[in-house]
C-alpha cells in the first residue's frame, strides 16, 4: 500500500490532510514539522515547512495526487509514493474500508 | 533492512522504542512528534502522536511486530514496514549485531 | 529516485544539509527533529538527533553516501536508501536539474 510523502507550508498542511480524510482520499495523515533545505535562483533557504505522510491504497493513489495538485499552494509540490513490504492485516483493512 | 512505521500516543512511544531495543528487536529507534487526522465514527479527528521508526533485521521482523501488538494501547495500531534500498555497511553490521 | 535518510546531531544537521544542497548533492533536504533509543555499551541511551531526509537522483547517490561520511561526526553514521515508486513528474524535473 502507498504512503504519499508531501511537504507544504504549516498554515497550508492542516487543511491538505483535513481534506484528503474527509474526501476519502485517504484513512490518515501524519504531519510532521520540518524545515527545508534547498537551493532557488542561485540561495540556499530554510523555510519552515510541514511532511504530510498519507495512508491510502493503490486504487485511490492518483486520485490523491490529483486533489493535492488542486489545493497545494505551490506549482511543483513534493509528492512521492513509498510503498510498504508489508502492513498489518487489520491496519491494512481499515485503511481500505476508509478510503473509498 | 526493514525500517518499521509505528504511530502511538506520545506517553507509551517512549516506552514501546525502549522495549523494542532492551529485548534486542531493534537496533535504535527514532521518535517524532506528529499530528495524526483521520476520521473515527464519521467525525475527524486530529490526535497528538509519535511516530516511531524502528531499525531492525529481516530475521527479528515478524518478532518485532508481535511485541508491538502486544504493548500498544490500540485494538488496530499503524505497523507498516518499508524496505531499505541500500544501507551504509557499517551500519548494517552494527544493527545486526545489535539485534537478535 | 532515492531519498536519503541520515541521523545526525542537531547542531551538525543543518551543516550537513546546507553542504549537500549547496555541492548539489541533493535538490532538497527536510530536516526533522527526533528523540533516538539505543545500546551503547550495554546501557539504553535517549539522544536528541535530527533526521535528515535527502532528496536526490540515482546518479548522484554515492557521491552524496561518500560526502555525508566525510562531514558526518559519527564514525557509524545511520545512511540508508529508501527508493520511491513514483514521484511527481514536475518534481522530478526539478530535482533532477538542481543535482548535477
Amino acid at each position: 500500500m502507498p504512503t504519499v510523502y508531501v511537504t507544504a507550508p504549516p498554515e497550508e498542511a492542516q487543511t491538505i490532510a483535513e481534506t484528503l480524510v474527509e474526501e476519502r482520499l485517504a484513512a490518515c495523515v501524519n504531519r510532521l514539522s520540518t524545515t527545508s533545505t534547498y537551493r532557488w535562483d542561485g540561495e540556499i533557504h530554510h523555510d519552515d515547512e510541514a511532511v504530510l505522510l498519507a495512508k491510502t491504497t493503490d486504487d485511490s493513489y492518483d486520485d490523491l495526487v490529483s486533489r493535492v495538485r488542486e489545493i497545494h499552494p505551490y506549482d511543483v509540490p513534493c509528492i512521492e509514493r513509498f510503498d510498504e513490504a508489508h502492513v498489518l492485516e487489520s491496519f491494512a483493512d481499515w485503511r481500505a474500508e476508509s478510503v473509498d
